[in-house]
């Protein structure tokens, strides 16, 4: 009752927020990748597919409190035709238009630059400190060119579409996401000098040193691109921080204030923000405690022994998923009485097959599995059991019924892993996290800290997690809980409509 | 004879800065690798080999102004020997102790465990973000006995000689050298309580998001023992500020404060700052000016065509060598002029050819030269000549014909050859100079800056160099040139000299 009070109370002040913000206007929202994908079907229709992924699940809960237009990159040929013809959308969306998905749409060439030269190969790999650098990146001619023909130019798609949309409108409310759209702002800002203009960062963001190795023109654009947004958000007080230490070295003209947190330039000022993203913690239980997915529960336990260890993320190499496992490793090597007694769950989503560096990866982590289990299986026990598939459910099932819950990212935005594990968890599970995930600035209270390098720490609180008393895993868990469930997505959204409406004032 | 009465003023001057530090003491100096090695000779006596490498060269210049105590770890089996018998190296080396020579002794095995285990795979590459993070370092087991068993005790034998040195002083005067010896002031300063320390890092700060992938005992070990030390030395402001934020971070116990640039832990105070280290111009000139270094000059000038980019550097992969040729490649690939009129010569110097990254970096770099001389060498000129051997006359006399110099690492702590470059240059050599180089920070006006991974850029600015009116060519290098005679060897000395100096008043 009181959980349900808080929820209707957190509700209202959401609406408000966001009336504050938005009057009467429409939200304009803008990513690359959008609720929504076309086909074209036999008969020339649009056939629309839900989008999965973490953005597209927290914006969808903007979309149910205010009237939104949703600005999306073009990614198949469906889309480009929606985003000629909006008819066609509405045609195969029906007429409801709390949410009006749009498409910045480029030829299919500029996006694969864009998308696969710079977004993802590029600003990913470098946002995440996954380089071998004393051989990549290499940033040649093909590079600057996927830049100023691919990045830059989808840039301008979103901008335009963006306009489009706020035709007539002197001073719109415009919210940018991600590694994917840098540069939108600008380009906005010059044909609306009064926008509301928001950018909001996903993923991690390096100190400078790491900026410091790629080409000025790229880091430069990037700096001088977001300070054309009123808001700059991030995930954590550290990323912010950073941020603001990259203008400070690269862009000259603007004055850096670390304590306001903002920047001055040519009396345009841009606040420095953190935001920690999280999950709709109702929503995620009411998966988890579907039939289907208390069936599967009930399987996994089953086929299980005394104490379960979970892990749960797309198989990518910044997840740090080979150290997990070589610290599960040293955990049986050291601990002979554990053998036959735990097992470790590792739910996989398969991600970026296409790209080298993934698949070595996945190879890599399979052998290591195949190693532990022919070392340390014995008939009727399989150390590690693999799930290699997007099952949401049952990745929910794993840590509903999990001891241990692994989240151990070389680095990352935030993890939303650890925040779904803590609101499903049906067995008080606990949770071992990376000093590096974003998620470690709420939650380091409650988790065991490892660092993710470290495979004998790891092993370490590993061991300290599966031997914990029953009770302190409780108050632990409770401990978690209750941050997850006052700092949740309905929090992240408000804060940043409440600090937009103060900008409006 | 301005500059003569100058280096006379600023002798004197580094002459009262170590009286007014040591009275009549000794220097308490101590290094991994000491300005001398033993080998044993056939009939048993010590034979000694002069050692090289940029920290002997620089403190060789300390034990001209002040009597020294100089402790080394012992390295060869005849090192042991030495460090038994005090005698023997009095034998070897004559009676003259304006150096003393001393010894660290530990087992060979623990020697092996510090040195080939943690100095130089674990923290060189560390501190110079030279690691694949998904994959490595992996630290495991084998890793922390290493750390314990070798580098902890050879620390704590670097201690105890130092005591053994100091003893009967309540006050010595000791200075620390680079990454071998973070643990070394600990049990010093326990002993000592009013001890001098300070400790000078050669090599790079990396930011906290770097230390925070690695084991908290290490890391944690390597903040705290720092701060045993009077003074924490750096090469650059930015590496000091590094450091400053991973106290903040690692050490909650310490209170950093930020504008006065210290650390104050249980009322003692540590400073933190930055003293970039340098070169004796004089000395460098009078190695360059020698015949056989003329001669060779000719010959190379001789050997090559109009223009000479030239480029001198360990074999190393922090060195970035490999994109220095991608760059140069591609300039030659996009200005067909170019083509047979200019050379590059690249003296490469043979370095931890033992360590299996080296060995694959080593290739690496031989496949782009070869290519780019198969691609665009004609009858007469091959396009880089590359120089693979210990020869620093050679390379002096490269660096005096250049019109280039390319000093592009992935990091440096300082790099010395961009000094050097600007000492014995004959030509007006342009320096296209990364920013991530420490040396950077004293030479980003008369340089050309390049980001290190930024192939095309660094193209450019190769390009822009060698296009570069002569006036232009003279006024960067003097300007260059008067930086490094101000800021020499001599002036890094007096520097650390004074501060501690001022730390006994």
């Amino acid at each position: 009752m009181a959980a349900q009070r808080d929820m209707a109370t957190a509700d209202a002040e959401l609406a408000a927020a966001a009336h504050a913000l938005l009057g009467d206007r429409r939200l304009i929202i803008a990513t690359n990748r959008g609720p929504v994908t076309f086909t074209t079907a036999a008969d020339g229709s649009l056939r629309p597919r839900r989008g999965s992924g973490g953005l597209v699940t927290a914006l969808g809960h903007v979309s149910q409190r205010v009237p939104i237009t949703w600005i999306a990159a073009a990614m198949s040929e469906g889309d480009r035709r929606a985003a000629a013809d909006a008819r066609l959308v509405r045609r195969a969306l029906g007429d409801d238009e709390t949410v009006r998905l749009r498409f910045a749409s480029v030829e299919r060439s500029v996006y694969e630059q864009a998308y696969n030269v710079i977004a993802n190969p590029f600003l990913w790999f470098l946002q995440h400190q996954m380089w071998n650098l004393p051989e990549r990146p290499v940033i040649d001619a093909a590079t600057m060119r996927a830049w100023d023909r691919g990045y830059v130019a989808l840039n301008d798609a979103f901008a335009r579409e963006v306009l489009s949309q706020a035709r007539g409108d002197r001073e719109p409310r415009i919210m940018l996401h991600d590694y994917h759209l840098y540069l939108a702002a600008e380009p906005i800002r010059r044909a609306r000098p009064r926008a509301i203009l928001s950018h909001f960062t996903h993923i991690p963001w390096p100190p400078s040193s790491i900026w410091q190795t790629i080409a000025p023109p790229i880091r430069e654009a990037i700096a001088r691109g977001l300070l054309a947004n009123n808001v700059v958000g991030f995930q954590t007080a550290r990323y912010a921080h950073n941020f603001l230490r990259m203008v400070e070295t690269f862009v000259p003209d603007a004055t850096v204030d670390y304590d306001a947190s903002l920047v001055k330039r040519r009396r345009f000022v841009t606040h420095v923000r953190s935001y920690p993203i999280s999950i709709d913690p109702e929503a995620t239980r009411r998966v988890a405690s579907s039939r289907a997915a208390r069936r599967r529960a009930d399987q996994l336990l089953g086929g299980s022994r005394e104490q379960v260890i979970v892990r749960v993320d797309r198989l990518e190499p910044s997840k740090n998923i080979l150290r997990g496992f070589l610290a599960f490793e040293t955990l049986l090597q050291r601990n002979a009485r554990l053998r036959g007694r735990i097992s470790f769950l590792a739910f996989l989503v398969p991600s970026r097959t296409g790209l080298r560096e993934y698949g070595h990866y996945g190879r890599e982590v399979q052998n290591a599995v195949d190693r532990i289990n022919a070392r340390y299986g014995r008939a009727g026990w399989r150390p590690v059991q693999l799930f290699y598939e997007n099952d949401y459910a049952q990745a929910l099932a794993g840590l509903s019924i999990a001891d241990v819950v692994l989240v151990n990212p070389l680095v990352d935005g935030m993890n939303l892993v650890a925040k779904e594990a803590v609101a499903v968890s049906a067995r008080d599970a606990v949770l071992v996290l990376s000093e590096t995930a974003g998620a470690f600035d709420q939650m380091a209270d409650g988790a065991l800290a490892v660092a993710p390098a470290d495979v004998v720490g790891t092993a370490d609180a590993l061991a300290t997690a599966l031997a914990m008393p029953r009770e302190e895993r409780a108050r632990r868990l409770a401990k978690l809980r209750r941050g997850v469930e006052r700092e949740d997505i309905t929090w992240w959204l408000r804060r940043q409509f409440e600090d937009l409406a103060e900008l409006v004032r």
